[in-house]
């Protein structure tokens, strides 16, 4: 045992205990250790900045020299107008949420004086692994501390300066409440991500919010369960009844609102119908927002015949793997469905087979086929003539978000605080024992009826 | 890849495929594949059963060779009186159970026009691994399809003969009904359980059902969810103001009911004050029902002054892999609590660090003692003066189970049908866009309004 797994044996041992203590906190206890992390993130803005104007320069030296995207740089930027007092409101509008703990969700009389119930509770520790974006730590500390759960945090090395100025304002914050000190612990040192990962004892929940390949590394090396998803292969069906306008509206949108989004298109699919008519007008679109084209060999000859010179030049023939690939770029790949009575199922049996699970659309002016399509689709999100877009925490409602999940278990799509919990059974009686109950003479018989809520 | 492999994949990939039919298919539509179900299981009662009596009658010269466990061979028969009948009772009551699908459990009017409805569906595919009841495989295939998941059945080399004889039958009665033939597939080769586990992009939820050690291998080798419990190590703690009466009831219970259980009692935690009083008499009702108990120092002590030499023979000095040890037979180990005003804190701390958070019993007349331990637990259940002997989808009023899971995430406790369900989002629109949602000029705002359900 190196000394970092033991360092991270000790992290999780401590997270724990302390979730333990946590998970007897009232809301209102919960609640002012997240006012207190609210105050001092807002006394500390002038420290915590100037640690992040220090990731930033070492990040901007990394990115000129090549060692580093560009895209980071905005991602790691604290000071841009706005990002910090975002930071600020989000610990606020997670602090005023309802409880997610202490819900009954059923209660049922299993015999007299003997009452069944299911509470939520949290549940217990959490593993968040992330990258660049430094105001994570002040959303998730928050989560957590709300949901009752205890975090281990473990931050990118682009964003170092900030994580431990950052770090240091949370753990000051959490002293100052009754929350246990060692209910969020920042976790520093480079290599303790695969310690961590061992500790499926002590760790109940890991989220990794990041890159694809940050969490595939994630998924692949650990038994503790995974909440996230690992790539956003979102597709979209135009059905032969689908209106024009509608079509062009919401594929536009879904593709060019935010590329690199998880919740963008990556592939069409055209019924044969609409290939002369709906599907050129959607194609010229997508091109005039600068989107290229991946075309099979029927949607390419279509394209072929109606487009100009230019755009032309934006379509190239598709090959299998592009129905596998999440561009995550202005990229679409297309692919005609066959006029039939069965078009429906073969778009839902294509989707099935190549999506990541994590929502597709379908336009189509007819009920019938939108109700085969979202029971068919084995996807988190389904959607009848809106953008993939709407797939996340905010736009659902839900007030905030700990990730999108494609898991088939547990927390699907957008998770928020109810994500973050699970229940247990509470019985209570009056020294009733189950050997009583029974078929032969002078058993006893249950009850089994619902209690009111 | 060998053989095995590719006919693993054969089978995940074809049980994927039918998991998406079935998933469409009406209430009525999958109760009528039960019915067709119970009817040739019915019909062919004298075929299985001659076959069960093959298997019975290899397994009876295993065990006189002491190749093979006698509790097996009672676990095998299903020719014992009311078994069969049970067996396709069970069938009947799976299938007049609420539809666990299609359950509309959140409805958000978004904007005018644009509605968010969170719906329950099946899982998917499920693995089930079970080792000598025969009977399993008529309920599990029950619940898989009432809840419209596909089914992958593997049973164990002892119930072979059985297996294939109801195999045939289920296979039969499925064919004759709208539900795929593939949703149950039963799967006859001895070697076939490690390359199942591997297909973790094709099978969404492995339960095992039998032995600790088959749940501990298919947890240790499978990256996809396992639901169950490998331990039942549940603990009883009797604080200082606990009823004698009630203490020795439910205590007694929850040990002697049925040892071999996994919701049996395995360690007892007795409060110093009530060590002279209500400890005693505990003591002497377990021994009276053949109960060994391991006792700590303290605890020892006052048996060694109030038993009677014939009773103290069944006390010896507990050591610490005592507390960690699942007996699973007449065997208790118990430690004291120093009285303090922590006790029960104490009693809490020792149970979190040391139970399979399983279920766990509290012996108390304080509901504020009661409450603290029914927050501090972390258990699927927690009981308070009630025997853990409840815990069971039976007992719960669930109807049936397909296990009790100490997992912390999706399914905790007895798991019935809404255990075998998620759940997914579907929106409906018209033509709605993410990119119209915007704080500048002419930006759409949310509704955000719960719907009534």
């Amino acid at each position: 045992m190196s000394l970092t797994d033991s360092a991270a044996i000790d992290v999780a041992r401590s997270a724990s205990l302390a979730s333990r203590q946590l998970a007897v906190l009232s809301n209102e206890a919960r609640n002012e250790a997240l006012t207190a992390l609210h105050q001092a993130l807002d006394q500390n803005r002038s420290t915590i900045l100037a640690a992040n104007a220090r990731d930033l320069e070492a990040a901007t030296r990394a990115a000129e020299s090549g060692d580093l995207n560009h895209s980071v740089l905005k991602r790691l930027d604290l000071s841009r107008p706005g990002k910090y007092e975002d930071m600020l409101e989000g610990i606020l509008s997670v602090r005023d949420l309802e409880d997610p703990v202490g819900k009954i969700t059923l209660q049922t009389l299993l015999d007299e004086g003997l009452t069944l119930e299911r509470v939520s509770c949290p549940i217990g520790v959490l593993l968040i692994i992330f990258e660049a974006r430094p105001e994570v730590i002040a959303n998730i500390a928050a989560l957590a501390i709300k949901s009752g759960n205890a975090a281990i945090l473990k931050g990118g090395k682009e964003s170092m300066e900030s994580f431990v100025a950052i770090a240091n304002a949370v753990s000051d914050a959490i002293a100052s409440s009754s929350v246990p000190v060692s209910s969020i612990q920042l976790v520093k040192t480079r290599d303790a991500v695969s310690s961590l990962l061992e500790q499926d004892s002590l760790i109940d929940l890991v989220i990794p919010r990041g890159s694809n390949e940050l969490v595939r590394f994630v998924k692949e090396n650990t038994k503790i369960p995974v909440l996230g998803h690992a790539d956003g292969l979102c597709s979209a069906y135009i059905h032969s009844d689908a209106k024009l306008e509608t079509a062009v509206k919401v594929i536009v949108d879904a593709k060019t609102d935010y590329p690199a989004a998880c919740n963008a298109l990556e592939t069409l699919l055209v019924h044969e119908d609409v290939l002369d008519t709906i599907f050129p007008a959607v194609a010229k679109a997508l091109i005039a927002k600068g989107v290229s084209l991946r075309c099979d060999e029927a949607s390419k000859t279509v394209l072929g015949k109606t487009l100009s010179p230019d755009q032309i030049a934006k379509v190239q023939p598709a090959t299998e793997a592009d129905y596998n690939t999440e561009f995550l770029d202005l990229v679409l790949a297309v692919k005609v469905i066959p006029a039939a009575n069965s078009a429906v199922e073969t778009a839902i049996a294509h989707i099935n087979a190549h999506s990541s699970k994590h929502t597709e659309v379908v336009l189509t002016e007819s009920r019938e086929v939108a109700n085969m399509f979202m029971s068919g689709i084995d996807s988190a999100g389904v959607y009848w003539n809106a953008s993939s877009r709407f797939a996340d925490g905010m736009r659902y409602g839900f007030g905030t978000e700990v990730g999108i999940s494609t898991n088939k278990i547990h927390s699907r799509g957008p998770v928020g605080l109810e994500g973050l919990t699970i229940y247990k059974y509470l019985i209570r009686g009056n020294g009733h024992v189950a050997g009583d109950y029974h078929d032969g003479p002078g058993g006893k018989k249950y009850i089994h009826s619902t209690m009111p809520l």
